[in-house]
């Protein structure tokens, strides 16, 4: 069978972004290369909604975020990390091993924290130098209230609020300067739709402020160094040029379809999926749940990792399973990045002959895509080319 | 112009990669990714002459660099720098950044170190953890006499000998448990013929029990950690997929090349381009030169930068100038990776015609072709397919 692909990253990169990639090699230190590094520049701030400085990194998203932390912080100071699912936890694991003090500000798997908690952490932490928070969390499909925490943290003179947006940029109106977001994260291998190994990070002037005073130790990861290069459209190392390449072709898939065209999909395809999902008779995982995946919680009465193994093994189609604590128990299905309403009838289509197969069938076949097709229909019209 | 490329990194990518990496996206945690990415480690096992597990790194080899210090040493540690171009001296700062206490052993920009310099720099540091050196100065196109400095090292039971080989492994007979080499790095973008974003490591035993104490910070770049994973055919975080399937397709390339016949082919491309260039009148700025590079002094009766400069903006072709200390002054040119014999044929008969042009006729025309032709009639036979 074909392969598919609706994981939540690496997602699908579109046919015109690969053979963009395929062209031969540019060197970076030349004209060409920094006509097309400043046009990524300028599809990159209109893609953050910011008036900084979008800088471009080559790692994965987990990268950037431990460049944000070297670049901002010194040996000792205290973060609040949001938990609440394996990223949320990393961005903690990541401080402590960094050396930084990481309180955990606890929240259970498939919730949004609870913005109290935060606020009382702050309030037991004065010294707290950041709070971080993903705005969509992957392994469990919440979308965390980071506008509200942002208003916590605002209103603190050295405190920065970090957003991990890796699965939220480009799925959803999010714009730092608007929303109080001090640092911006994300990854190429998602909204984005390229592949992995390019992150982007956007910092706020009460951020840079910080850096000056930034005491831990780096040097791939500088983030002054690369503003100060790629503001003349250059990187402080060799970036990965390829990857650039297909960036500027996805920035331009990405500003044909608008940014309100690109949220309403997004909210579209979550919302089908989701009622989808649940027309048959299964219950969603997460309580505020995510425009970019959305998680699902399997039926008792199957194996663990049913649906995700059976997708895998015999519909050549990779969905995401459960990780860490919540392990066989839930699935995932991405609808961030190169998706349509088409992908996502397929998907439930898949999930429901597997459901069959596995010997789940308290559902009338066709349920899930019937319910679907309800909310995907109004984004069944031609669109502009 | 058609657009050609013989700069030092990143080098050109054959058609085959190109294509490979343009099928469509893989996810990760997926036995077809498995199955690409145990073929790559075989395949880099066989190009690095280790029985040592080679890891694999989305980021630039400087970023790979970074994870060596990162994970042997503890702050304040002694390592020794050989210095004598960029790249030997970005060792020492990056040491320094880290919190590594870096001792420069100086070497003259296109000179090899002096081994006595190193050895006494050894005597004076008796506390001293590594010796980092370039094989290949990609700045000044020199090979230093790392296998010398091995010897010295090895001696000695809680020093590392790290060797900096990204213009180097590939290029000529590099097989680190021979040459007692406790660290190697290379980059994707070099002899290995792909885009850069991805760097390689092989660590020693005695490496790998340095680990254990070391206490530098450090999250994604914690070769441990990776072990980890890749053993299990994973990484610890989202790998430039598309990069792998090139890696997949370029060690195959190499594989049917050979390793004796990349290395006669490096070296046959190299002394060509030396001898073109001496024929010329001009003078190697190398005073040992590396197979990788070509680092040529210009005449000193046209403008600096002149030959860089000039086959940038006529002939719409790509060599390197010189960095730092020796800016303007030299060029060079590169062969290694994806280049045949006609590719040094064809910038020598560029640099001819841009040497015309810009006042210094000091030559026979073709000369300069003519001298390198002695030397690449060895390679024009026909090669199995």
């Amino acid at each position: 069978m074909k392969y598919r692909l609706l994981s939540p990253g690496p997602t699908p990169v579109p046919e015109r972004v690969l053979t963009a990639m395929a062209n031969p090699i540019w060197h970076h230190r030349t004209p060409a290369f920094e006509t097309t590094f400043a046009r990524c520049r300028d599809g990159l701030k209109w893609l953050f909604q910011t008036q900084q400085e979008v800088l471009t990194l080559s790692c994965s998203g987990t990268g950037a975020f431990e460049a944000a932390y070297c670049s901002l912080f010194s040996p000792g100071e205290t973060v609040l990390c949001v938990a609440g699912g394996k990223f949320g936890e990393r961005w903690a694991n990541m401080a402590k091993a960094l050396g930084l003090n990481a309180v955990v500000v606890p929240c259970e798997w498939g919730d949004a924290v609870d913005v109290q908690r935060v606020k009382d952490a702050l309030d037991q932490h004065p010294d707290a130098k950041a709070v971080t928070v993903c705005a969509s969390e992957t392994s469990t499909g919440v979308r965390h209230p980071y506008e509200q925490i942002a208003k916590l943290v605002k209103g603190k003179d050295d405190c920065l609020m970090i957003v991990d947006a890796i699965t939220a940029l480009g799925v959803w109106d999010i714009a730092p300067e608007r929303d109080g977001i001090d640092v911006l994260v994300t990854g190429s291998q998602k909204a984005l739709m390229l592949p992995p190994g390019l992150a982007f990070t956007s910092l706020s002037d009460k951020a840079w402020a910080r850096n000056a005073k930034a005491k831990l130790p780096r040097y791939y990861f500088d983030l002054a160094k690369e503003k100060k290069n790629q503001l003349q459209n250059q990187t402080a190392y060799t970036p990965a040029v390829s990857l650039v390449e297909g960036l500027l072709e996805s920035l331009k898939l990405m500003h044909e379809e608008g940014l309100a065209g690109m949220f309403a999909r997004h909210q579209r395809l979550a919302a089908a999926t989701r009622a989808g999902a649940q027309a048959l008779g299964l219950a969603l995982f997460a309580k505020a749940p995510a425009d970019s995946v959305t998680s699902v919680l399997q039926p008792a009465s199957i194996k663990p990792d049913a649906v995700y193994k059976g997708l895998m093994n015999r519909a050549n189609l990779t969905i995401a399973g459960g990780q860490d604590a919540v392990k066989g128990k839930i699935f995932r299905v991405a609808h961030l990045g190169y998706y349509d309403e088409l992908d996502i009838i397929t998907v439930l289509g898949a999930i429901e002959i597997v459901l069959r197969q596995e010997g789940y069938t308290a559902f009338t076949p066709g349920a899930g895509v019937g319910a679907a097709s309800e909310i995907l229909k109004d984004g069944f019209v031609a669109k502009k080319a």
